[in-house]
């Protein structure tokens, strides 16, 4: 278990650390990465040596956010921090570093409590929230750059203050960081206004096999590797796709089924009012109350027919 | 030409008017709406009489807003106001209430000034941010059902905080909304995040018929009789599939062509910075900068070869 800090708390470690080195999660979405490099910024900016890594690359849209930033300079760290990054698993191939974690700056409520001290706000809508808090206890100055971090992590957690997750506070957010020159204009066509052809194509395929249960109130999407293959697809693609089938009328909980290997399955549930985190934690996974998670081997259609059985019992 | 009215000469016409009867434009949308109601919620609750009127139903979407409002009172209005309705051809069959409008309250810098008075803020991103002002001039309670209506207009407009009209000043707004009991989370879901089973149906038939030219920056989708008809839907739908082409990366001009009857068709266009008024006019449509369209008739193929030999002329 974690030392649980306050934001002054962890503000005051990171100002007291040198030589840091910044995990984020396998696969980083948009919170990942602006809380990763909003807060590299800020550390830099206070004189000290900062590096990101990640077991897979950022992803090609974030460049106006990477474009900013020298590359990684070669230093052994002395400090280690985690940005949101709740589990162990979601360090990839950087898992030899889960037990030399810090700190821990995070927002989900699942968090696994790996790191030696943990500043989580459960109730934040992205990381980001809580990095800005951070940097504002530690006295960092959020330029134009770190700006766009910020609303980057805000923008694409809230679904663009779509989902349930948004608070009065992220709109407070959103108004601050427009006034310190987030270019929201051009970031919310790059995270919201632009899809690849590729990514249609793997929609297109995706919908025509969405499969309904329970009456309408089940949407399950199936993503197979021949169809990532087909449409030329990558991992970022999919991301854009669960969201789908949640919002067909009438559908209380959206299922994508996304083959990872052989009888190895990733499932995303985003839900309308039931608990995701607690039906995916009874299948060894977690995540938020509208958006979770799980990876499962097993034959497919075991695998949907458990998920739904349980989904029928809450629904 | 109007008397042009600060947002207090406005509030103060409003205090001191009676039997208020409040125009909408024809097909209210978000902001008509949500801006009717709020300023009716807002004269009733400072004890006038008050009805709204409109060319057109309001679209059933919105029962979460009327559902609140008694039916009609049967009166003869002493005071005509007019919202979000900036042009006389908008009166749709209301056309002969156009030369008694009393007040407009408007954000639209298009406004052909038929009211007697013209409370215009063009920097507005919806109208509902005009009457929040006035409200609160007026001294006027908002609650729970207000801050609904006032949040409907604001997200509606702003395409959920999404589009270059969104200004800080709309985050904070919206966090105000919040903080007075807007339903934002049921909101944001009958807004955004619910399409119907038919119209994903027909997007999945239109994307599987993508096709792109002129090196990738035309995309272009055809609509069948067909394929509305295996769908099952209705022209509504076809309106949520025509921004579709224009979203793909690298796509400077997004092409929607809808079969009407026998070698007739109806063609969408929508571009990025090409002029697709001037393009359509071409083919004998008009339009908007950004989104212009055309009827005609001939061979589908015929029609795509002019309209890509023009487009590729201006990309």
């Amino acid at each position: 278990m974690s030392n649980i800090l306050s934001v002054e708390q962890a503000a005051a470690k990171l100002l007291a650390a040198q030589d840091v080195l910044i995990l984020m999660h396998r696969h980083p979405d948009g919170d990942a990465v602006g809380s990763a490099f909003a807060m590299r910024r800020g550390l830099e900016k206070l004189g000290k040596r900062v590096r990101v890594a990640c077991s897979d690359p950022v992803p090609e849209k974030y460049g106006y956010i990477t474009e900013h930033f020298a590359p990684d300079a070669d230093f052994e760290p002395a400090f280690v921090l985690a940005v949101d990054l709740a589990a162990r698993s979601l360090f990839g191939g950087l898992a030899e570093w889960a037990e030399r974690v810090d700190l821990c700056i995070d927002h989900h409520g699942s968090n696994e409590q790996y790191a030696r001290d943990l500043l989580l706000d459960a109730d934040a809508a992205s990381c980001c929230d809580v990095i800005a808090k951070v940097l504002d206890a530690m006295g960092a100055d959020i330029d134009e750059v770190t700006a766009n971090c910020l609303y980057t992590g805000l923008a694409t957690d809230t679904g663009c203050f779509r989902y349930s997750n948004t608070t009065a506070e992220s709109h407070l957010l959103a108004a601050r960081l427009m006034g310190l020159g987030a270019q929201t204009e051009k970031l919310n066509i790059i995270l919201f206004e632009t899809v690849s052809r590729q990514r249609l194509q793997l929609e297109q395929l995706a919908l025509a096999g969405m499969e309904y249960a329970a009456g309408g109130r089940i949407a399950m999407i199936t993503i197979s590797k021949e169809m990532l293959l087909a449409a030329g697809c990558t991992d970022e693609d999919v991301e854009g796709i669960t969201p789908i089938p949640r919002k067909v009328a009438g559908v209380e909980a959206g299922v994508t089924v996304r083959e990872i290997g052989e009888d190895h399955y990733k499932v995303s549930l985003r839900t309308k009012t039931v608990d995701a985190s607690k039906i995916c934690a009874a299948f060894g996974g977690g995540g938020h109350a509208r958006a979770a998670g799980f990876s499962c081997t097993g034959k497919q259609f075991d695998i949907k027919v458990a998920l739904i059985a349980l989904l029928e019992k809450e629904l």
